[in-house]
């Protein structure tokens, strides 16, 4: 099969590869539409060691079943593989399965490519009246439908009207349109690029502003879809007393928390990664019933154009949140 | 009256002052029993903005009405007086009061002396089998129930068996005592101070170690009553995948959390500041009845004592985890 294949430190080759090879309880999948995730890009640009290259990257996929009892299936995936026995996954945490695997990170490969084999609990069935390129989209919006839900429980019956997102990037505009389905009422979306915040347009209820535009404001829950320093500073100074931080972004370092402003005004700070398999099912039922939007924010382009897609992604100079490669 | 007052650098004297003046909805309380905490020694030391000297210190009390509509009641003191009006009141989180005062800070005046004057919503009554030695300690008991309150509200359903709490002073004991109150069976506690760790007997379901003896042990709560980078440290290396690290010290600092850990494993880090009304009604409830042992980890001394208990404090030479000033 043609994969993309990263090669090295800023490169991505278009190879021919061998096709997957099916486990016992697997299922091929042709790949129709699989996006681009921030953590490709941090792949891509050197800085995961868990993901050496050479490696197929792309873990954001939806396609169509060939062969075996589901053929012609159509599905999203969710790509991470757990135990379904550790006490994380007992617990209904299998996000934090202690052997969690995810594709695009060995031992399993990942979906820009023509084919990926997954287990069939991993697969999703699409409706015929949504795109799979819309349904490919099922992953990132899941891990901000996965933050809003833990934010939602940490706060219990509190006040939570008001949200504020930091990063326009795809996790932001998935845990605003989130915070919208899951009802908080009136969300504020801080995006530096002017650019990518003119291309924003995600309903009445979520204002799109400039990060100086909020100096000043409280929210009940700020989310943190970047993670450097200086917006866990912004989470620190926007969330009210009694308020909670869902800290979503791997940007990095380890500065930038109001330890002092967190304990004396009882702030949580809550670490939130991925989604747990309940998570990705009620995302994708949000998503295909229309609760979350319209999903038209996003750019298409071929698999083959995938490396001037990431260098244009570095670049800066793509305004979509999300853009989705399509192998066919 | 008699009042330890607080005038200057690690300086503190028996003074002559004026008896309170007794607002409209206020009682006079002669106190019998008043606590040392970790934030008047903070203010002693004078890294305490908020409370510049000269000043009455003090705010773990219990004593007797005298005169009025309640004369004679035995009561113990939540020191904290909220408005009862704002949001954070009417959602009943009431220690984040936009306008919260508490005594020993101005406009308040503290209990290291031989009255203080205290609203009636404040008092909670003490039975005469408990003597109100014990009873001053609902306000350091109630710092530590409150904590465990939220830690096991952000757990939820989630498996609450272990604890480990950073900090042998009384918020420590405190902790420890209301995670067993609050049903977690083994809790570990992490003391550095050899002679503070010997004189600990918190009953057969807390262990008493030196903080090198928990090198690789997991926990899914942790408890740190200290609050610098080290202890932040510790915490966030000794907390299970998705379990939860409760900030009550205020030692200082703003590093030692890993972020990347407490994100990849969704580690919750919550501030906790002091108590609820309820709270403190409930921790007095959980003492009175004797859900939180015997209470025996104190020494008492007289008022007029109250500079050298100081003194010996900074020295770490005090074994107990609570000095209580008589001034009678």
């Amino acid at each position: 099969m043609k994969a993309l294949v990263y090669t090295g430190i800023e490169t991505l080759e278009l190879r021919d590869v061998p096709d997957p090879v099916l486990a016992d309880d697997h299922h091929l999948i042709r790949i129709d539409s699989v996006g681009i995730c921030g953590s490709d890009m941090h792949a891509y640009l050197g800085h995961d060691d868990r993901r050496p290259a050479p490696l197929i990257l792309g873990h954001e996929a939806a396609g169509t079943v060939q062969g075996g009892p589901l053929d012609g299936a159509r599905v999203t995936i969710n790509p991470l593989v757990t135990c379904g026995t550790c006490s994380a996954c007992v617990a209904g945490r299998d996000n934090l399965c202690s052997t969690r695997q995810i594709i695009s990170m060995m031992p399993r490969e990942g979906a820009f490519a023509q084919f990926v084999a997954m287990p069939e609990r991993n697969l999703v069935r699409v409706p015929d009246a949504v795109s799979l390129e819309k349904a490919s989209l099922a992953e990132p919006v899941a891990v901000g439908w996965h933050a809003i839900r833990l934010g939602l429980e940490n706060l219990g019956g509190d006040r939570a009207n008001s949200a504020l997102v930091i990063g326009g990037g795809a996790i932001g505009v998935a845990s605003a349109i989130s915070l919208i389905a899951q009802g908080v009422r009136d969300v504020t979306l801080v995006e530096p690029n002017a650019l990518r915040r003119d291309h924003l347009d995600l309903g009445a209820h979520v204002r799109v502003l400039a990060p100086e535009q909020i100096d000043g404001m409280l929210f009940d829950i700020t989310v943190d879809c970047v993670g450097y320093d200086a917006t866990r500073a912004t989470a620190c100074a926007a969330t009210r007393p009694g308020g909670v931080i869902l800290h979503v972004g791997l940007g990095g370092g380890t500065a930038g928390l109001d330890i002092r402003r967190l304990t004396l005004q009882e702030i949580s700070f809550i670490g939130t990664y991925t989604y747990t398999a309940q998570d990705f099912r009620d995302t994708c039922a949000a998503m295909f019933d229309g609760r979350l939007g319209p999903l038209d924010w996003t750019e298409t382009r071929p698999l083959k154009g995938g490396a001037r897609a990431f260098s244009d992604l570095r670049k800066g100079v793509i305004a979509a949140p999300k853009i989705i490669l399509k192998p066919a």
